[in-house]
């Protein structure tokens, strides 16, 4: 599978899941096209395409928390991407460990939720 | 957070990641609406809406591979959400246990992928 055999939306994007290949926690979402995907492969940190500013973003080039690709993996549909990374720090601009620091379901305390390694 | 206060996509959608409450192990990514995460909400179950088929989707209905909701977390721009699910079957309709179950840099061996338990 090369990156330009992947199932793009209208947008010409697939939506990229980044997991820690450590703690396996789900650190965020982003989104990426052809080019954010052969990028990531090619330099081994994560590149995705910014739908907001309209550029490519390689996560951690302006604060430092660049994730080093482990693994990329995509699903049975070819529509979407699983990153697994070494976070050199936090992946949220929040300063959060993940994007996912709040849930729905059990309030908004992030060390007291459920499935969730904090160590 | 409630349902409608999610930041939906232009189609109205937001993206969930699947992920198990028990392996850590991310399972599959589909799309719900306010309608959608309401459902999952109040049933405990995993809904998503169906691009291709246009409709609600109640995972398991017909597969009985269903899975139980332990806990559903927004991201920090609170337009992606993450379902923590304990699985009674596969995710994917594969019968993978995962719909990530290839790899774009260690080939297509599922058990031979670095960063998951396969336990």
């Amino acid at each position: 599978m090369k990156a330009d055999e992947l199932t793009f939306d209208s947008d010409g994007l697939v939506p990229v899941v980044v997991q820690d290949s450590g703690t396996k926690a789900v650190l965020m979402l982003a989104y990426a096209d052809a080019e954010a995907v052969r990028r990531t492969l090619a330099t081994g940190t994560t590149w995705f395409w910014s739908r907001s500013r309209r550029e490519y973003w390689n996560k951690g080039a302006d604060s430092g928390n660049s994730q080093t690709v482990t693994e990329v993996r995509y699903d049975c549909d070819a529509d979407a991407l699983l990153v697994l990374v070494d976070p050199a720090g936090p992946a949220c601009h929040t300063g959060e460990y993940s994007c996912f620091y709040r849930s729905m379901t059990t309030g908004e305390s992030p060390g007291s939720l459920r499935g969730e390694s904090t160590t």
